[in-house]
C-alpha cells in the first residue's frame, strides 16, 4: 500500500509513550512517531549506535515516514526490561539481546548465541536463509512481539578475570557476570554468576563484588575500562561466538503499518545488522593493541580441555531445556541441522581460508 | 526532501532504455523506473538474487517510488559490458563485480577481492566503516558512477581441475577461466587466462577449451554442472577470499535523485549484502554434499607451498599495479593496514573459535 492511500484509509499516527517534543521537531510530516527502548548505554556507541543506525535507516528510507527516538537503558525503562516495556506496548520498539530473556524461554538464547553454536556469519546464513527468522516469529508471537537481525558483535572474547583459568576447577567460589545459557554454563561448573548490563560492570568489577566479567570485545572493553581493574584477558568467547542484537517491535504496532513499512523495518534492520559487525571488525583491531601496549593485560587462550569441559555442562543444560522448553525442543532440529551442515562448507572454505592467512 | 515535495519541483520519472512495459504494470505509480543490467544469467539464483534482492527492497523500502527492472546477462548488455552500459547511461543500474574491469584500473580488484586479501566479513568491515567506500567512490566517480556492496559469496572454491596440481609446475599450459588480478596470478604462474562469464564456462570446460576453472562454490557450481566434467575440485579460493558484489549507479542519475532515495540504494544494497552471503552459506553445504556422494569428484586442498608461490606471484603484481596505477597506490596502504589491524584481531576471536569448533 501506498503511504497516501495508508493516510487516506487509516486516519493515522501510533500512539506513542511520553516523547521528548524536542527530538521531534520535524515530527508533523511523519505519519509513524516510535520510541525505541535499548539495553545500552550511550558510551557504548557500537552496540548503541545498532539500535540509532535501525532507526537512522528506517527513518530515511521512509522518507520520513517512520520517525524513531532512541532511549539509552535506563533513560526509561531498565537495560533488561526491554523485552517487558515492548511487549506491554508501553513502547513500540527495542533493541536488545533475547538471550538476556532466557528467564521467560530458554529457546531466546537462539537468537543471540547458543553457547558453542554458530560465529555471526552462520548465525546470519541461518537466520536470513535456513528458518532462524520463521522459529523467531513463533518465539516472539505470544508474548506480542516481533523481532530481526540488526546487530552482531562478531565472536566476542571469553572475559577478563583476576586470576589465571586453567581448568573447570578454578570456576569454584568465582564470581562472574555473564548471562544467558553461557551464564547457566559457568554456574554448573562453580561459578556464581550475575546478570549486569553493560553500565554497571565497571564499578562491581573495581569493588570486588564480581571477580570475572565478559562483555563483547577490546572495543568495548576498553571503553568500559575492564583493562584497568583485570588482569587476563582471555579469549576465544565460547559462551557466544557470534552473537545477535534484534531489533524489536510490538506485534500490534507491526501489524497495523503498511506492507511497505514492515519490510521497510526488516531491510533497515539488516543494513543495520552489517554495519555493526562491520564497526566492531574495524574497531576491535586498533582497541586490541592499545589495551596490550598498556602492559597491565596478559592475553591467554583458554585451554581445550577446559572448553571441552564446559561443552559438556553446556549439552547437559540444552538437554534440560529440551524437555522444559517445547520451543527450544522444536529449534534444536532445524539448528543442529544448519550449524553442522554450515560447518561442514565452512571447514573446506572459511576456516581453511583463515588458517592459511592467519598465523 | 521528501518525495511529494521533490514531485512538486522535479516533474518527474527518469528516462529508460526500452523496457518490457509488461515488467511496469504499476509504473504509473512510481516516480523513478531505473533499468538494471548483471553480469549473472538467471540460472545462478543466488547471485542474479543478489540483484533482484536489491531492487525488491529498494521498491519496498521507497514505498513504490523506485522501480527497477533487471536483466539477466546477455538480455540487454554482456555480462562483461555492465559496468559500461551504466556508466554511458544506456542503463540506470547494474549488478556486477568490479574486479571484471581491472583492465580499466587495476584498483577495481580491491572491490570485489584482492587474492590473499580479506575474507566477507573482514571485506564488509573496510567498506562499510573502514574507509573503502570512500576510495570506490574515488575510483568510480570519473566514469561516471557510483556503487556499494551488495552481495558476497563467502570464501569461494579454488576451482576444478581436470587434474591433480601438487605445485605451481602443474599449471604449465593450463587452460583456465579465472578473472581478475587472481588470473594474472595464474597467468604468471604459466596458466593460459579466460575469463568467460558464468554462462559459457560448462561447454567450453566440457569440449576441451578449458582445462580448469573457478566460479564460486559448490550451490553454483553445481547447477553450472563443472562436477559433471571435471574431476578435482580444490579449497581454498585464494584468489578470491570474501569477493563483493556491487549495486552500481550511474552517477548523474544518483546525484539527481533526492537524498533519501540515494540513502535508500545505499540501506537496499546492505540488505542484498547481507542476504547473499546468507543464502549462499545455507545452500553450499547440501550441495557440496550432493557433489561428493555422486562420487565422481575428488575433494583437495592446495598445497601451502603451491599458495606461498602464488602469493609470491601475486605480491609482484600488486607492486606493479602500485606503479602503473594512481588508485591502487593509493588504495595500498589503507588496505593493508586495515587488513593487518582485522587479521590480528580475527587470530584470537573468528579463527580461534573456528579451530575449536570445526575439526
Amino acid at each position: 500500500m501506498k503511504r497516501r492511500d495508508f493516510l487516506k484509509k487509516a486516519g493515522v499516527a501510533a500512539a506513542g509513550a511520553a516523547f521528548s517534543p524536542l527530538m521531534f521537531a520535524n515530527a508533523q510530516a511523519s505519519t509513524f512517531r516510535f520510541g525505541m527502548v535499548t539495553s545500552w548505554p550511550t558510551s557504548l556507541d557500537t552496540i548503541f549506535g545498532g539500535a540509532l543506525n535501525t532507526a537512522k535507516f528506517l527513518n530515511e528510507v521512509t522518507q520520513g515516514d517512520v520517525e524513531v527516538e532512541v532511549y539509552p537503558a535506563g533513560a526509561q525503562v531498565g537495560g533488561l526490561e526491554v523485552y517487558d516495556a515492548v511487549s506491554s506496548g508501553a513502547f513500540e520498539m527495542g533493541h536488545t539481546a533475547s538471550y538476556y530473556y532466557v528467564g521467560k524461554d530458554p529457546a531466546h538464547a537462539y537468537f543471540t548465541s547458543l553457547p558453542f553454536g554458530m560465529n555471526a556469519q552462520q548465525h546470519n546464513a541461518w537466520m536470513l536463509s535456513g528458518g532462524g527468522q520463521d522459529l523467531w516469529n513463533e518465539l516472539n508471537a505470544p508474548d506480542n512481539l516481533i523481532a530481526f537481525p540488526a546487530g552482531n558483535t562478531g565472536t566476542q572474547m571469553g572475559g577478563w578475570f583476576n586470576k589465571e583459568i586453567n581448568s573447570a576447577d578454578d570456576l569454584q567460589g568465582l564470581t562472574m557476570r555473564i548471562p544467558g545459557l553461557g551464564g547457566q554454563v559457568m554456574s554448573r561448573a562453580g561459578a556464581n554468576v550475575q546478570v549486569l548490563p553493560g553500565g554497571e560492570i565497571f564499578l562491581a568489577l573495581e569493588r570486588g563484588t564480581i571477580d570475572a566479567t565478559e562483555w563483547v570485545g577490546p572495543y568495548d572493553d576498553q571503553i568500559l575500562g575492564f583493562n584497568q581493574v583485570a588482569r587476563f584477558y582471555y579469549s576465544p568467547g565460547w559462551h557466544e561466538p557470534g552473537p545477535a542484537l534484534g531489533a524489536y517491535m510490538n506485534l500490534d504496532v507491526y501489524n497495523d503499518l503498511p506492507e511497505d513499512i514492515q519490510n521497510a523495518f526488516q531491510t533497515a534492520a539488516s543494513a543495520a545488522n552489517v554495519k555493526m559487525l562491520a564497526d566492531y571488525d574495524a574497531r576491535n583491531g586498533k582497541a586490541l593493541a592499545e589495551i596490550l601496549a598498556g602492559g597491565n593485560v596478559e592475553l591467554r587462550t583458554f585451554p581445550e580441555e577446559y572448553l571441552n569441559t564446559l561443552e559438556g555442562f553446556a549439552n547437559e543444560i540444552f538437554a534440560e531445556a529440551t524437555n522444559s522448553s517445547t520451543m527450544f525442543a522444536r529449534t534444536w532440529g532445524p539448528w543442529t541441522s544448519f550449524r553442522d551442515d554450515v560447518r561442514g562448507f565452512h571447514a573446506i572454505s572459511e576456516k581453511a581460508w583463515l588458517d592459511y592467512s592467519i598465523d
